[in-house]
């Protein structure tokens, strides 16, 4: 029976590791990896914080896996928008604005993960983000430059550039700054709803990449 | 007599601050912010480490005024481009190509401004200097717009789409990898003079901006 308990110890080991990763994740999503103490951590998991570091060397750590979670999940929405069928050109714009509106309906966390500053460790993940992003904007490229609905260039360049563009204007929507200001009651950040503000940074992303005016 | 000694201290204090800052910036230049620690800053100005800390109460202090001071210096030759007679969108296209120009020239320096993770103080300030290029692109989008060399736009987001697409797109060729595969024979990174690069990217912007097809 050794065998048994054993595996029930991995277990409830994994569960608990998955606990203070959902705790972490809520605390970042309510005030970004600054407000994300290990002592917020702990306190909302019910744990000592002294717990946290058997699962996680460090605090670094412990945010570097939250930041890989969340921009996993972003990342893995932007793929399944251009996944769909239709002229690559299209696809490529409903993924850029499903990026955009996801980040402006979760703004504390897009600023995190887009913005912040944040420890070293955490910011060497989020340059390998940004290159998974233009990957698939690379790949959405070569498709509409073959499927004629996004004229020839140099789709790893052009990739970065959608990258750079649509992360860097939403910066100001969603700093802290910004997010003061709309406020509701509760004292929590609104989503911020302005639709023209994406079409504006769609406009320019897509006028980068065809030369279409629109 | 005392104000006269007082004021040749003062000098002598100003002289050794500003070696320190001038042996700081010539160590980020030759391999970054991670590579320029304390002790070599000391070694390069012929001091010891611990009379670097007489003149800045910590090494991210240190950094972060060089930050400051490297990436003032571009602002400038950006604004200074954007100062020229002609239509706003040809000095604007001139200014952007400046900004990746000298970036190539200085690659290391360059990337070390845009993309290295650094220590969130000095991250903080890449985020204000983000804001100082958007104010001067937002400027002279708004002078376009008067001038009719480009279309009505939201400025202001128009110009962070262009600090976004500019910075990004170069985070790729002045990344450490990518010079290490350009170094020369000194071992010294060769500046990256890709021109179609350049060119790339500024259509991209300048697309992005007119919605003319280049």
């Amino acid at each position: 029976m050794a065998y048994r308990e054993t595996e029930k110890v991995r277990q409830r080991k994994q569960e608990a590791r998955n606990r203070i990763l959902e705790c972490a994740y809520a605390c970042v999503a309510e005030g970004g990896f600054r407000s994300a103490q290990i002592t917020a951590v702990a306190s909302r998991a019910g744990i000592a914080t002294g717990t946290i570091y058997r699962y996680f060397d460090s605090k670094e750590e412990l945010f570097a896996e939250i930041f890989r979670l969340a921009t996993q999940r972003e990342v893995d929405k932007v793929a399944e928008a251009l996944a769909g069928a239709g002229p690559a050109a299209a696809r490529l714009e409903a993924a850029l604005r499903r990026f955009a509106d996801r980040a402006l309906r979760g703004p504390v966390m897009a600023w995190a993960l887009i913005a912040e500053p944040v420890d070293p460790r955490v910011e060497t993940e989020r340059l390998q983000y940004r290159r998974a992003y233009a990957d698939l904007f690379e790949k959405a490229i070569k498709e509409g430059i073959a499927d004629n609905s996004i004229p020839a260039q140099d789709a790893r360049l052009s990739s970065t550039c959608l990258v750079g563009a649509i992360a860097e204007s939403l910066v100001g929507p969603l700093s802290p700054g910004h997010l003061e200001m709309t406020r509701n009651g509760n004292g929590n950040p609104q989503a911020v709803t302005d639709k023209s503000l994406v079409d504006t940074i769609i406009h320019f992303c897509m006028q980068g990449l065809t030369g279409i005016r629109r």
